[in-house]
């Protein structure tokens, strides 16, 4: 057992009855007692991908209790295995190994293999336990809290699924060791977003420590991922099934999910999409007066300092952006809906801005 | 617009804010006014099967009103189609349709387009509305009440699936007219079964009233379906997601569910089956001394009476039901858990006896 090389710190989220906690700390996986006290029964089954199998699985299997009859499916990596193929795959193995209503699914990996897990655990047998263990920094900080669960469908990102809550959320910080760097700065456009948001303290916060985080600095990347937690479980609790200021959360998203969609998924990792699309919606924010030049270039140099792009993809005209962006699921009755900026720390939802204005928008933003 | 030619019954089965109405009449496929109240928005996906298209499809779609974007989905007749591929054709329709959030599927048919058309509606865009319009006597008594849906898995029955609420049941007792008679008499077995497990007066009512139930006299049957969704919903009421007194309802249903997979779906209707099976947990209930010999000729009559087989399979032997009770979703780590009678109107779960006491009782059961 590896000693925590810091401090644990554990949230609470809390949604009455589907309340869970979020573990945060460095060597978790190490830990015997981790995972045991939220598992439901004696079958356990924990899903990877080829990727983190190699790195994570052995140890976290060896720390199970010796009862467990603990079993494993490994899919393939990456957004485009995002499929109900690859969620068939882990209930055949489910069905095959018997496993009944108690048993427990782990999801060990980034934000596919939580939302796939999430996914597979909702529908088997109607519902059963998962438990989130997330190694990316995206998914530490995003799909961790919240309960969204699903697959992609060809004609649309993330279609089909369900909300589901996990029994507990456990962030060992010594999975980003392994991390990409470049996957470390898409995990800081979810971060930055929060600051954006709602929390104009914690933004200042994260100028100050943007090199620590970069650097993976144990301390600042507990904070930086407890607030993040946090602000996301304050939200989520106000509004769990996305009736209202639940869609804060999507700043960048409605600009960022057309360019992923138009690049291809992958060639522009999520985070960074999501970096341009905060830009752009700052830009637009700032053209309509509801922020100012310097609330603006405020935002872009946070969005910079992470390592995310400002500009959009060079070969992405303004009917690509306008295309796919009409199919957003914010959207009621084909009235393009829009989260933007009030202030630095204070989002809104519109709802009044034209085509027309949108497309000079996108017109006139700088290509990479 | 017909007139309805009986008094129109409305239940309410009440779930906080997943609560929803059971509208039982004959005739309301032809009112304009039965589906519009419960649609989310203006966008609807009817499901239904060949068998049932050709008799209400139209009729349905023509009472919508005419602002409102109809589409269908017609799927084949079958428990043999109740799988994810065909609730993925559900989904496919709906994403090529464009359909948002705000969209309503209607289910038109019998318990396996109600559990799929329910199932597709859960994990659509993470849940969206839909309403239950069951055509068949056993949808009407049974899947209409409870939000239980799903597909099988070659591996079992209703293995993939989510509760899921309706927004209202729409119960036309006209289209029982259609129904062959052994379809009647499998619905007539659940039926029965909420007299056996709850409401001793209801059945006594059903022993006095099977003639006119078996002639689709219109009030029979509609009291018939008010007290048996009544008796559901209070259950449901009291444990949506069966950790306990919701198991009553499975009276039947695991000796049932072994015949129905032993004979292969579809060759012993479900009904049917759970006809048996009831006959064999009251034969079990009275050998352990929980009813009297009164009690089990009682309850074995009013089953015959309703056409149904009390005798099992002639093929199938004690080691057949053994196997495939073993897997039943009720069983809690290795123990078999049986629902028996303590009295008529009053089940019980049992735990205790052991497979040398169901093995005698299944090697001395007549069978057909």
């Amino acid at each position: 057992m590896t000693q925590p090389a810091t401090a644990q710190r554990t949230l609470n989220v809390a949604l009455g009855d589907r309340s869970y906690p979020i573990h945060i700390g460095s060597g978790l996986l190490d830990d015997p007692q981790a995972l045991t006290p939220y598992l439901a029964g004696k079958q356990v089954m924990v899903v990877t991908n080829e990727t983190v199998a190699p790195l994570y699985l052995e140890a976290l299997c060896a720390h199970l209790p010796s009862d467990v009859d603990v079993r494993t499916v490994i899919l393939p990596d990456g957004e485009q295995y995002k499929t109900i193929e690859q969620v068939s795959r882990i209930w055949d193995a489910l069905l095959e190994a018997g496993f009944n209503r108690r048993c427990t699914l782990v999801a060990l990996g980034g934000g596919v293999i939580g939302d796939m897990v999430g996914y597979a655990a909702a529908s088997y047998q109607r519902g059963v336990a998962f438990i989130q263990v997330p190694t990316t920094l995206l998914s530490q900080v995003d799909s961790s809290v919240g309960g969204k669960t699903g697959v992609n469908h060809p004609l649309g990102k993330n279609m089909i699924g369900a909300f589901w809550q996990p029994k507990a959320v456990l962030i060992d910080i010594a999975t980003l060791a392994s991390l990409p760097a470049r996957e470390l700065s898409a995990g800081l456009a979810e971060v930055i977003k929060y600051g954006l948001i709602r929390d104009e303290p914690f933004l200042s916060w994260l100028e100050d420590n943007m090199a620590a985080l970069r650097h993976i600095s144990p301390e600042a990347i507990i904070e930086a991922i407890a607030r993040s937690c946090q602000i996301k479980a304050d939200i989520v609790a106000d509004d769990e099934t996305e009736q209202g200021v639940r869609a804060h959360l999507n700043l960048g998203h409605t600009f960022g999910h057309a360019i992923e969609a138009h690049q291809g998924y992958g060639n522009w990792l999520h985070g960074e999409a999501v970096g341009a699309g905060m830009a752009l919606a700052a830009t637009l924010s700032q053209q309509l007066g509801f922020i100012s030049g310097a609330d603006l270039t405020r935002a872009q140099a946070v969005i910079e300092s992470a390592g995310l792009p400002l500009a959009a993809p060079t070969d992405m005209q303004s009917d690509d952006f306008l295309t796919r962006m009409r199919l957003d699921k914010k959207n009621v009755d084909a009235k393009l809906r829009l989260v933007l900026l009030h202030a630095i720390g204070n989002a809104c939802i519109d709802d009044t801005t034209s085509e027309e204005v949108l497309r000079a928008l996108l017109d006139s933003y700088p290509r990479l």
